[in-house]
């Protein structure tokens, strides 16, 4: 057992989401990711996340927990601009402060709002109200401010639950505020955590298991996550807080990451297969079309995800009936009555039709059975063809037998041709 | 100020989820939203939710905020076979009770084992320890068995994390063990909290919250929660804990709901408007094509993702290039060249072709800017145009101004045209 106590607190953060909501599911707390990825850079790891409610009672109970195991509490939510908004009033009244309207959070607002030819309405000065002894944040994106008040040796921090708001202010107030307070108070800053991605496809965990077995000795002081999802196993190297070494000890390992796992890597950190796929082939100067049937459309859609997508993709077929697979890609019908719908052949066969007929450089297709209907004594649920025509000749077909309700079958099959895609343009690059 | 004190502990609930993934973000909590509807059944309310990683200490520590504010505790995750899950043990240790394999326990586990072939291996024997005087709840669908221990007058559930088995044991072995055990102690069931949604599509969150002005009058126990998305605003009703005429307050205002919201209410709770669409088409018999440019296949995608889809789902087409819209579809090329391929024309023309091409009886198209590049003087960024084709002259167009990033617009766009696809669905069956 790894021990892990609650000491230096000064370095363990918890996030405190505010939002009825919340609790019963319309909205889901995202901010706390991106809090997470920000107070790592300074060294400071989020170990408790909590979500309650528009209640005052509870949001009090909520930060008095927090403080006691949390030397910096990031609130999200309850700033706006309606008497549900509760957090500053529970924060007030937590620490015993006074609420007042305060010349800096009103003339930040009002500036804002006379941006957008408006000025602050009765809701939005109860926004101004800031608890006594807290320095105000200042919100660049919208008219709430934010605040932060030191209590108990603890950092309370309260931001607007917007996503793009919170973010903003993470990064230009939080960060900064927080730096300059260890600075002031002659506390060096822990060194930041870093954290490496590594996203895969084709492989099982059990088979990234063992290629990454050994990779981390005891003592390293580095966490090995593995995630299995739909698109793949994600592999993550986390270094733990307070290691000034972290940036030596991550770079080989890594590489080492890299060495073991290979092509099979399809993309790090944020990135996704849509951009990767799209980058190669954007220098490759090619353009593509797809042919979709049990994904349909899928495909189509994650691609042109990426912003300039229009330079390579050219066309879709979302081919789900059997004469639409004549009709858009000329499928043959003896071809389909011979080997079925959901075949080899078929796959190919799409694949060169919609090359052909888009004029591209590379047709991909994807004809299979997502269920759950469909199935015969042959051809069970999950059963997924995927198939490239790169022209003269050049066609390859690929079987996968996948598991998953209908839409994990849609998702792992769009995976699956994406990766036929980005394995063929890499291979073609070195040739 | 709404009051809410943090009294009668027995139906307030609180969700802890353990897994260090939860708190970097490879895997968010979706467990909480399950639970916190099941224990509305039972007028339980989820009030507090606690995420953790795999830390002991850690774990120890939320237990014993938790019981210090809750009569009910739902954890869920940490039960698996590794060295990493460690719920058992914080449970064990906060409560001061000895860990031992539980008969009972380990033959559920070796039977589930065994119909896959299998014997339970040493971390799986792991899996078969619980706390002492804890009651074992049997997992019907995995290996891992949960427990329920009584604590401090608190109910302590430790459940597996995997979405699949966590639901089965909630309705098959939690609700019921809570049931008799508010039964056996003379303790009336709380009277359920009922909630019911409806989702909307085309009017903004101010243009919802006036139209529903006044509906709820004050005192009445139930609180209404407005959500904007891309998708659209969602509406709730709740009603509050331990009121026994819930369904007869809430019957009436569904009612004044749907009056005052009509045909904008495009689906109720859990359904879709994809599912939606899909059951209009059934029952009128009627065979449906799309044509899709900025969607890039988003719709096709959507349509498809609900199971038989293909008995009115013909085909789409992802018309990127103008080529495409050509091609595919005959829009006639000095259509374009006079109007542009963003323009009403040119969605009409798309959704006539694919109509005739498909030989269906209805075509359906989007065209428009999903940014961020891509616009013109006359032509913003999120200019959307959808048109539908019913034959016989037949066709309807509609604009759009679509605020967001690209993926937000294509969001928006989807929306849009299938809800146009859905009204005309509507006025037909009423003609």
């Amino acid at each position: 057992m790894r021990r892990h106590p609650l000491s230096d607190r000064r370095f363990i953060a918890e996030t405190i989401a505010i939002g009825s909501e919340l609790l019963v599911g319309g909205r889901s707390d995202s901010n706390s990711l991106f809090i997470t990825e920000q107070l790592g850079t300074c060294g400071i790891e989020v170990r408790f996340k909590s979500i309650v409610g528009d209640h005052r009672t509870d949001i009090v109970n909520t930060i008095q927990t927090a403080v006691r195991r949390a030397g910096v509490i990031v609130m999200t939510g309850g700033l706006g601009p309606t008497v549900d908004d509760c957090t500053r009033e529970a924060v007030a009244e937590v620490a015993g402060r006074r609420l007042a309207r305060r010349k800096e959070a009103f003339e930040g607002m009002a500036a804002r709002l006379a941006q957008w030819g408006r000025t602050p309405n009765k809701g939005q000065l109860r926004q101004a109200l800031i608890p006594s002894g807290a320095v105000v944040l200042t919100n660049p994106v919208g008219s709430a401010p934010g605040f932060a008040l030191s209590w108990k040796s603890a950092l309370v921090i309260a931001l607007p639950g917007v996503p793009r708001e919170m973010e903003a202010m993470m990064e230009h107030a939080v960060i900064p505020f927080i730096t300059e307070r260890f600075a002031q108070s002659a506390t060096h800053l822990s060194h930041p955590i870093l954290r490496s991605v590594f996203h895969t496809c084709g492989l099982s965990e059990a088979d990234v298991d063992s290629r990454l077995h050994g990779l981390i000795a005891k003592r390293t002081p580095v966490d090995l996550g593995l995630l299995a999802s739909p698109m793949g196993v994600l592999v993550s190297l986390t270094t733990k807080p307070h290691h000034s070494s972290s940036r030596t000890i991550l770079d080989p390992l890594e590489g080492e990451v890299r060495t073991r796992l290979g092509e099979w890597i399809f993309a790090e950190g944020q990135d996704t297969m849509e951009a990767v796929v799209g980058r190669l082939l954007s220098k490759q100067e090619l353009t593509v079309a797809v042919a979709e049937s049990c994904t349909g459309g899928l495909i189509g859609h994650r691609l042109t995800q990426v912003p300039g997508s229009s330079a390579y993709l050219d066309r879709g077929a979302i081919c789900y009936s059997n004469q639409a697979k004549m009709d858009m890609l000329g499928v043959p019908a003896e071809s389909i009555a011979a080997h079925g719908a959901v075949s080899r052949e078929v796959a190919s066969a799409m694949a060169k039709g919609i090359r052909e007929r888009a004029g591209v450089s590379v047709g991909l297709s994807v004809t299979g059975i997502a269920g759950p209907g469909g199935a015969t004594e042959s051809k069970p649920v999950g059963l997924v063809y995927v198939g490239l025509d790169g022209g003269a000749g050049d066609t390859i077909t690929k079987e996968f037998r996948f598991h998953g309700d209908r839409s994990v079958i849609k998702q792992r099959s769009s995976q699956a041709a994406l990766d036929l895609l980005r394995r063929w343009l890499i291979a073609r690059e070195s040739r």
